[in-house]
């Protein structure tokens, strides 16, 4: 694999809310478009549970093009002959950042040893990296998903950090049913026996028939009903008639399969873990005293960011309701906030495909 | 295991749609009430993917009650003082009738030497049953889920077998969706080493942590998210604090890895696979040509059954959108229906557990 652009090594030890510290954490970086001299124009773009820091660059093992090229670049949406973009690999994950299959102190991968992380750890990670890049408030954080909980827990937890906030297709709690999904993805990591209790580094063999699962359970939450219906409805994979057999008869059964199958190559089976675990306890409620307005206190009355929140009206993963229990928050603490569901037939995963009325948001939200 | 308490050995080759035959094939069977002399009072049960015949009597294996207690039995709304009441597993099931885990003829278990079979296959197993029975013409055909599927797929290929279909919560085709979730489930058995190409019978391992993780998979797909968000929201288990680590530190982990495990002591992992399989290639339209109102022509004008369809609101598996698409095909094809949607918060599962409104509907059809 290639290795990051950049690594930036934390000169302190990364307390986390578990308790534990991790020394010498990694976080490994990319950026696109120029600081300005007083460091005034830094987005953030944090990236989802499967995502990394490849955002508009390819990735080093698929080489596919980054995961939102169509949002940022010269000219697009989040305009980087305007913008220093920067987006970092989250601790736990895989690309670059200490996580799990990082060495531990005694040189060995951490593995299972590796402490339970939160997403307020990675956030806690991602404003270190601000810290080292001198870089006190940004233009904004921005994320979709995963991306979007570590947006809103910057602005809980550090409210003097950016100037705007937009999250995209995203939640303020895991429930019960996201918790449900992730747990069956977990179960099915754990039940391979490659997985060796995490002990998989150095063998010949990862937990990939197990990790293939995890994800082609979690992919149709992802996606819509209506959408996968229209993308493949009962049609056939390369054949007239049903085989009556097991194999991949459907077009749906074929596509997942490779999206569980393509997934295992770029991905750490125990990062999966890791990650998901963290989003099913993020409550950022709970985490200031229960009540979701207290997390935004320090944003009353235009003392902090201005906030922006996007949904989609076929995310049955994290709905419309979840985005509008955040907006109720913030409008009880008195924090600027716009709010927009947007109409799109993809489902969750809308806010990484062609929603042009999107790209209108971001846009007008930043540029603002 | 306790024997089932009567094996029907059919006296001809099952013909199936995938162009095999099995000979001998052995339905077990349950009865409740006592049949009229004439033979006219027989209402059939069809049961759910992993259902069985133990409708209104204890499970033998796992000591539990019948799994519709609540809706068969003297007085109740099907009245077994009233009505002979038929449950048979269906065929390529584990509780006794033919299936992968029974002995092909050259004395080994079938395992995936087994035909892979269909919902028709099952209805003409079932009405080979009745044939045996001498029974000509029921009461009802009644079922909820693949239940549903099989009394739809009865009326489609023996209109004149029942006076009246009534079929809960279930659909005429499989969706992408439906088929995608199933494939994750196939995926996660197959995965599991001890799955063996299906050959495990006879080892002192089955194929459970796959099929478990299936069952998960599955069940979440039976819930509502507004159902388990009542039920378990973010409650935590057996703790007054998360560990930061993988146990089920959350009630709706613990309660998913339970449905998983016992699932594991009362099913065969090859069952699940042909059971799913069979409901995925599920399209009754496609089996009659390709037009829904088609399979139904042997209902026109009242010649035939009169309808019954009963929806969710809450049911996102099999939607309410799915069974009016039934209700159009009825009527396009000029046959008496009625359908309702009822209210309940219990998502798909619903047609299994305490919603009053549905025990009055049930009774109305079936005594009216």
């Amino acid at each position: 694999m290639a290795a990051p652009s950049h690594t930036y090594t934390l000169p302190q030890p990364l307390p986390l809310d578990g308790g534990q510290a991790i020394e010498g954490a990694a976080i490994a970086y990319e950026t696109y478009g120029e600081l300005a001299a007083d460091k005034s124009n830094a987005i953030l773009v944090c990236h989802a549970l499967t995502g990394d820091q490849y955002l508009a660059s390819p990735h080093p093992v698929t080489g596919k093009p980054g995961w939102w090229e169509r949002m940022v670049g010269p000219g697009k949406p989040i305009d980087t002959s305007r913008y220093h973009v920067i987006c970092a690999n989250v601790i736990g994950s895989c690309m670059g950042s200490t996580g799990p299959a990082s060495a531990a102190p005694d040189g060995k991968p951490w593995a299972m040893r590796f402490p339970v992380i939160t997403v307020r750890d990675m956030v806690r990670g991602l404003v270190a990296l601000l810290d080292g890049l001198g870089i006190e408030r940004l233009h904004a954080v921005v994320g979709g998903s995963m991306g979007g909980m570590q947006a809103l827990s910057l602005a809980a937890n550090f409210p003097e950090r950016a100037a705007r906030v937009l999250a995209i297709a995203t939640t303020a709690r895991h429930s019960a049913q996201n918790i449900a999904f992730h747990e069956v993805g977990r179960q099915a990591i754990m039940a391979d026996p490659n997985w060796r209790d995490g002990d998989y580094y150095g063998h010949d063999t990862a937990p990939d028939a197990g990790l293939a699962v995890a994800r082609m359970a979690a992919h149709i939450t992802y996606l819509s009903e209506a959408g996968l219906t229209e993308k493949f409805g009962r049609r056939l994979q390369d054949r007239d008639a049903k085989s009556f057999g097991f194999d991949a008869d459907f077009q749906v059964e074929s596509y997942l399969r490779y999206q569980g199958s393509g997934f295992t190559r770029r991905f750490d089976a125990n990062s999966y873990l890791y990650i998901t675990r963290a989003m099913d306890y993020l409550d950022i409620a709970e985490e200031h005293g229960g009540k979701l307005a207290d997390a935004f206190a320090g944003h009353a009355m235009g003392k902090g960011a201005r906030f922006c929140l996007v949904s989609f009206d076929t995310d049955w993963l994290y709905p419309t309701s979840e985005s509008r229990h955040v907006v109720h928050a913030l409008n009880a603490a008195g924090a600027p906030v716009s709010f927009v569901e947007l109409s799109a037939p993809f489902g969750h995963d809308s806010f990484l495909l062609d929603v042009p009325p999107l790209d209108r948001v971001v846009k007008g939200f930043l540029d603002g």
